[in-house]
């Protein structure tokens, strides 16, 4: 579970409350910020190394004082989080963690939710950490640590013959988003078999 | 787009701050709390006609106090929302309002957004309103009411032929969540053509 973090990407949605992803922030060696969540990063009292966006949503000071870190990046197809990641990408930077993600607009969280499965495919690490948990997209058999009684979700994205070991409840190939949530971990890891794509949501 | 509610579920995700589900609670014909919402809904001065859940998260004190009306519903392949949908059902209601299911835990948020398309399979009417939007999961062709650059987001649940008509962008059958987001009404309505099952959202 545990992975090097070369950037956050501070996301447009609620900002983070909880010292788990409030930590990460902090000792974050690079962090980007979408569009006007630097407005609320700079309200902290930090600095973003980047500001990605279309602009839409940062304050006109900022935009002027931190003009030689805002890259305005207008593409109506993509959102202002995967313009970030490609961003990074485009750094060399692939182990990346989103805060800020979720909360506020639900189809926002939802939508960048499901992307961390695309830059799964593109060969990225790119997990998010909420004020509840880690999302992890995952691919085929994989370990995960965990404590004992830990609340574990997971969510199918075209995986067959899920199988769990060291989870409280069976797994199958879910179709329905809530199938596979309130699971929970029997020890100090579990492990998720399966041969495609899935995401998992380890609660604190 | 329009419904009469017969009924609105309060669950246990964030209570609303917006004016307008806070205005479909208060004028609710019947309010039934998942669990340790009643409390939430008693402190805002309200009296729930009933209270469904495994009794987890309800104060001792409501518990007791309320015992008449607490239904307690042990069964770990439910979640509290579908304990509650089902305890109308029995009672013969079938349009029914969620209000404060996203919110907190995002593995709660996504199983109860896409419980919504579980309750349309049976038969039920059965919508969300959040503090941003509402989740009207949808079948076949349908039409909605909108204004002017009302912001709509499509999730597919299997449905094919998705086109849509008074919307700015155009509409595929589309495999990941994200990419049916984003989009809006041009005028006064929209119709989406499909045959299957989505889910829309309608931001305020």
């Amino acid at each position: 579970m545990n992975m090097t973090t070369e950037a956050v990407i501070l996301g447009n949605g609620d900002y983070p409350s909880h010292p788990y992803p409030l930590n990460v922030l902090r000792q974050a060696p690079y962090v980007v910020c979408c569009d006007g969540a630097a407005d609320e990063y700079i309200r902290h009292g930090f600095l973003p190394d980047a500001i990605i966006g279309d602009g839409d949503s940062l304050s006109s000071e900022n935009r002027e004082k931190l003009a030689t870190i805002f890259h305005q990046i207008k593409d109506q197809e993509t959102n202002d989080q995967t313009k970030a990641v490609r961003f990074l990408k485009a750094q060399g930077k692939r182990q990346i963690t989103i805060i800020g993600g979720t909360g506020k607009r639900e189809d926002h969280t939802l939508g960048n939710i499901s992307l961390l499965m695309d830059y799964m495919q593109e060969g990225l690490q790119v997990r998010m950490i909420t004020d509840y948990g880690i999302f992890i997209p995952s691919c085929d058999t994989q370990r995960f640590d965990a404590h004992p009684g830990q609340q574990v979700s997971i969510f199918n994205f075209g995986a067959t013959g899920l199988q769990g070991e060291g989870l409280a409840y069976p797994l199958s190939d879910f179709n329905n988003w809530w199938q596979g949530t309130l699971n929970e971990a029997t020890g100090e890891e579990f492990c998720i078999h399966a041969t495609g794509k899935y995401l998992v949501f380890i609660n604190f």
